[in-house]
């Protein structure tokens, strides 16, 4: 009766928030959730940082802010960026709330219903649902162990029907979600000179990227687009405190070209005004104590340890049933069942045995891998659970 | 080059930004700020919460959270709300980053490019661009010292073209932004029923409505649609705590019918994940400990006495060149130019004086009364620069 802009159909990832509820119950282990370890947040040091940020400045605290972000916090973010190789100035950088409010205001100023829009597969179901939401026409881009398959995405562009331009390529290069695979230096640099070519927005969304715990360290690929010309027109990059400091602050941050950041900033004033300033100034006084660059190494270090654990126990246990990438770094393992067994029946069995992972389905845009997987590990409270998680996968697997 | 959804017009409001570069200036008065008093926020008690609220469970603080919001959070808006003669339950509340997203959500959902969307005219700035970016067709709505006019609104919408169905109308029933203006009850009723006759979703934006220092206080929209069968599947409700609370926690709610908030839901999810649980919790620990019923009559009296400079200053200074609309409560005086000049040309002199407000034509989607201007109270220091600030205007007015 209310005419809704779309119909209503089950959400990407509601197959994700239907496990929630299984969550909570006793004994339950969960490699399904998304989320970063609560365990590894720095709470004294985030504490602290909020008790700073009100004592020393409570106005600051609780009056609006600029819709761009504080300065002070977009510097700290700047410096942030230059560690990680991408050098730019304050006016390029929004603060947004989470990583997730940046690609909804891009999507808000560049697509319009039946867009084409380009989407490595699998992806992370929140960036499909919200394209979907604004009605894009969905094109899925081929990845392996690597990320992107730029080969197969060059040839997919030029087989195009002349009258499709796809307005932007979303892709998460690094640890991606739920692949955990990296994206070579070489495939980025082509990935950048594709998106000048076909004059498509390249998104790089980049929650994961610090959290690398085996393998050499892989610039973003906005820092390659600045080393050839014309090419950083093209690149938007999104940044999260979410994995690194805490979620509940809800700090992200893009970083684009002037023209794209006016008109972002257009959307974001009609969003939230601005992202809360109690979150912001808490991020700023944290950022800038410094104790971030202590406090990742503590972070990696405990999600290489729960990943050891899993790789050796499917190893261990299940060596014959299930296939998986190996990541170099993030919270993520993406695992494939043998034998053509499907990972949503597994799944029933599973929750019997009360262990619950995410099937692969839920990150597909169409024709989905029914074997694939997502194995979290970063949530995991142990390596002893690690262990009789997938112990109970594989009576899971048994029990057909 | 980008291709981007909508041409970039100045956005709506960018007048009222290009003052915020005056805010700043030494000496200068202004009654253009939209924002609630700095010196009226609950620092002690806001800082309490904050306290409270994370040594009690920094990681409740720290993770995500339910994409509708912390459930006590929301049983303390329903709290809220009953006392304002609204009742619902709690699924029934979405906590908003601010009441601009949910604005932006039911946007979201309920409007296409080219849909036809009632508003009162003028209207808040910010809910004119974001139902512009959206590509609404925008059909203004008259309103008179009472808000809207509803008389000439029936007859407006019995005279549409029968294949127009407004999506929505937007109003701001109490101490409306810019023009202080309450709609009384009778209208109130009458609104709701002729949003159940022609269909279109009536979206009550609530953020002042505590903000009464004269008069007889008078029940939201929502509450009179409860007493109509039907009705209040009509009405979506817009609350905030940024105007008795602090806009810097970003806290707001919507109230909807049970199809609206379940796609709302689905819109919000693929917009920020949640609000910030940081701000939730301080937000649940501040109404929780009651300090909110002992705090809103603070700031109602600050108001009240500077809303009583200001009127007094008016007519002691300028009363052949400026009429009001005398409001009972909230942060804006409406006022109108006699003799036909323009607030925007006077703005000129007035800045050379040292003295700002709003020029009216912001608040317009067409066909702008050029003589209109928004005085905001709210934010005057105290009652002697109330005085010199009109004292300043009489000089802009003098030196043409």
């Amino acid at each position: 009766m209310y005419n809704f802009t779309e119909p209503l159909k089950a959400p990407q990832g509601s197959a994700i928030r239907e496990l929630f509820k299984y969550l909570g119950r006793p004994g339950m282990i969960s490699f399904a959730g998304g989320y970063p370890s609560k365990d590894l947040f720095d709470r004294a040091g985030i504490g602290q940082a909020l008790e700073d940020a009100y004592s020393s400045d409570p106005v600051a605290c609780l009056q609006y802010g600029d819709t761009a972000g504080s300065p002070a916090l977009r510097r700290a973010i700047l410096r942030l960026m230059n560690d990680r190789g991408v050098t730019r100035d304050v006016d390029d950088v929004i603060v947004t709330t989470g990583s997730q409010q940046g690609l909804d205001l891009l999507i808000k100023i560049l697509v319009a219903p039946g867009d084409a829009v380009l989407i490595e597969e699998p992806a992370y179901p929140a960036a499909i649902q919200a394209l979907r939401l604004a009605g894009a026409r969905l094109i899925p881009v081929r990845t392996d162990a690597q990320g992107i398959d730029v080969d197969a995405l060059t040839a997919q562009l030029e087989a195009l029907d002349p009258g499709t331009r796809p307005k932007l390529l979303y892709t998460v290069p690094t640890f991606a979600n739920p692949t955990g695979a990296t994206l070579p230096a070489a495939r980025r640099e082509a990935l950048a000179r594709l998106a000048m070519r076909f004059r498509f927005v390249l998104v790089e969304d980049d929650p994961y990227g610090e959290l690398r715990f085996t393998g050499e360290s892989v610039k973003p690929i906005a820092a390659f687009a600045d080393a050839i010309p014309g090419a950083s027109d093209w690149v938007v990059y999104f940044g999260s405190l979410s994995k690194i400091v805490a979620p509940g602050l809800r700090i992200g941050w893009s970083i684009a070209p002037p023209a794209i950041t006016r008109r972002m900033l257009v959307a974001k004033q009609t969003s939230d005004l601005c992202t809360s300033p109690l979150a912001q100034e808490t991020a700023r006084h944290y950022l800038e104590s410094g104790r971030l660059a202590e406090h990742v190494p503590v972070i990696v270090q405990a999600y290489r340890k729960r990943y050891d654990a899993l790789s050796s126990a499917l190893r261990q246990f299940v060596p014959d049933d299930i296939d998986y990438v190996v990541p170099q770094g993030g919270m993520f393992v993406w695992a494939r069942l043998k034998g053509g067994r499907h990972s949503t029946d597994l799944l029933k069995r599973a929750i019997e045995q009360n262990v619950i992972y995410v099937p692969g389905p839920a990150f597909y845009v169409r024709d989905p891998d029914e074997s694939s997987m997502r194995l979290s590990f970063a949530a995991a409270p142990g390596e002893a659970e690690v262990f009789e998680g997938v112990r109970r996968l594989k009576l899971a697997l048994a029990s057909r």
